[in-house]
């Protein structure tokens, strides 16, 4: 086994990459930007230079087991990302392949929640772990599942979608998924600001959050009036909280975890956030599985976290088979006649 | 590899075993009552005459792969059953060892939802399947889950309680697990006779149920009155089939299934219930994973699926480990005056 792995990031503002070693250290990193390229191939070539520049000036060259991605809705199985939104390359697109062929070595590809459980199994809170599950609670809720040491991926390779199990069945609130009610309607960044908006609606009581245009209202202001003592912001928090805890205890039925590890922009919340989970989680949890499952945050550091996840991948990467060739029909005999 | 591997389905009220070939040809099978002895020795030595009869019947002394068991709350890991309701022995009871003990063949235990599935996958509809889940719908739901290829028993041997994921969280059912909206409280032979009972209390409408004492239907009352074209009846089928569809569109964005397979029961419904199941799951399905998991039933013969399920373990049973010895503690050097 070579000593170095490549992570890439690719993030719908920038691709960051950078070079990671077996103890998680990441080397060197650098970015550039996604959407510069309207061309995919002109950004394929950036980024091979700026890897390859990289590499050169930390003596990797030839050191690199193999390249790991982390990309919205890339398919672990086929390598292709199968959907691009506000990048305007062509999809499917056969982008470990592509990556694979320019580098001349084997590249994974999987999405970026996937990516972060691999990256946590490999380097940070869940080492030695077998059985865990990996939530991000970022713009959106992702999941990445990890059972019997590996990860899920389901028959079509886009399993550990958990953002979007259904946690209101009546009166939902609309998803970015075209439904209504999903876990990440209530629970991601954008979730948590828009039941600041609702109980400030809904509600006569004083907060600090009342300073702020309504429409502008962040999960970050949200946090800081928390912070500040808030009490209305300490009860959106509960109130998130208490969805997650319910959510977790039916993800409990299907995998039985050791842990659920929280990563993301809200997981930073720390208690404010961690306390109700694991007091809804508790309470609404079967009688067997009380008590066994920790709620933890992550223990990757965020500015290098893209990276890692991705690297992580580095390590298992397998050549990219050849692609199938399209089948020809031979050319019919001609008719010959009798 | 033997040619023969043994099956046993403890039940509460009869223990049903058999010998079982490659091929899933229930070759020979018997039972006794489980409920005879109240000391579990005696029953294993009942069992143990009851398996060899069977043996020396067919050739199969010395012939036999492995012993794989189906029983309530066992505990794949440690061999153990964990609680045992209405049998009155003793528990955590270490069966797997008892009975490799007793036969000198490798024993594996695990519980009747898991049994099926292994059972399903070896021998019935999950062949050549890596990614499946297993419903069982009888008095209660329980669940197998297949990810990879391999039954997910998560870190505590106990994965797989998708009966007790919450359908309804305000005003749902008393589920037997104590807390209340579980899928089971809905969706199991008994959730369709209280379905039932709700819908004649509430309704005023005719229905071939109203001839019924109300407190003595069953689901088997409603599947016949559903047959005959009775309109009540058929919306019970409905509804209980919109429920287990909302709860497999969730389960899909878990692990992604090729199949969900129904066994059990109420699964003999067969159109009366696939039909709802199918419109709803299609329905709350989230758009990446519409039209591309089945719902099928069970192919393994209701009479040889207990034995057939469990003997499937027989298969991949190890030798049972011995137990850890205690730890004693040696004894205090004595204290010496200095």
């Amino acid at each position: 086994m070579k000593p170095y792995v490549v992570g890439i990031d690719i993030g719908g503002t920038n691709t960051v990459f950078g070079i990671v070693d077996a103890r998680g250290q990441v080397i060197a990193s650098s970015s550039i930007k996604t959407l510069k390229h309207s061309d995919v191939n002109d950004y394929i070539e950036e980024l091979y230079q700026g890897v390859m520049q990289l590499m050169q000036g930390h003596d990797a060259v030839d050191k690199v087991n193999g390249i790991g991605i982390g990309a919205p809705n890339a398919n672990y199985y086929t390598g292709v990302i199968e959907k691009l939104v506000n990048i305007p390359w062509p999809t499917p697109l056969p982008l470990a392949r592509m990556l694979s062929d320019k580098f001349g070595l084997p590249v994974s590809i999987t999405n970026d929640a996937n990516a972060a459980a691999i990256g946590e199994m490999t380097y940070g809170a869940a080492r030695g772990m077998k059985n865990f599950i990996m939530i991000t609670l970022g713009t959106g809720v992702g999941s990445g599942i990890v059972i019997n040491g590996q990860l899920v991926y389901g028959s079509d390779g886009f399993a550990g979608e958990l953002g979007h199990v259904i946690m209101k069945r009546h009166n939902g609130r609309l998803c970015g998924c075209g439904r209504t009610g999903c876990l990440e309607a209530y629970c991601s960044a954008t979730g948590v600001a828009r039941t600041a908006r609702e109980f400030l609606e809904i509600r006569k009581d004083d907060s600090l959050l009342r300073n702020i245009p309504v429409d502008l209202i962040t999960s970050k202001d949200v946090y800081d009036a928390a912070m500040s003592g808030d009490s209305l912001a300490r009860e959106i928090y509960e109130y998130t909280g208490t969805i997650l805890g319910e959510a977790f205890a039916d993800f409990t039925t299907f995998s039985s975890p050791e842990a659920i590890i929280l990563f993301g922009g809200l997981a930073k919340s720390g208690d404010l956030l961690l306390k109700p989970i694991r007091e809804s989680m508790e309470k609404n949890m079967m009688n067997m599985f009380k008590g066994k499952v920790k709620v933890i945050l992550s223990e990757l550091k965020e500015a290098d976290a893209a990276v890692l996840g991705a690297s992580a991948l580095g390590w298992e990467a397998k050549p990219v088979p050849a692609p199938v060739p399209a089948v020809v029909d031979a050319a019919p005999a001609p008719e010959v006649a009798e």
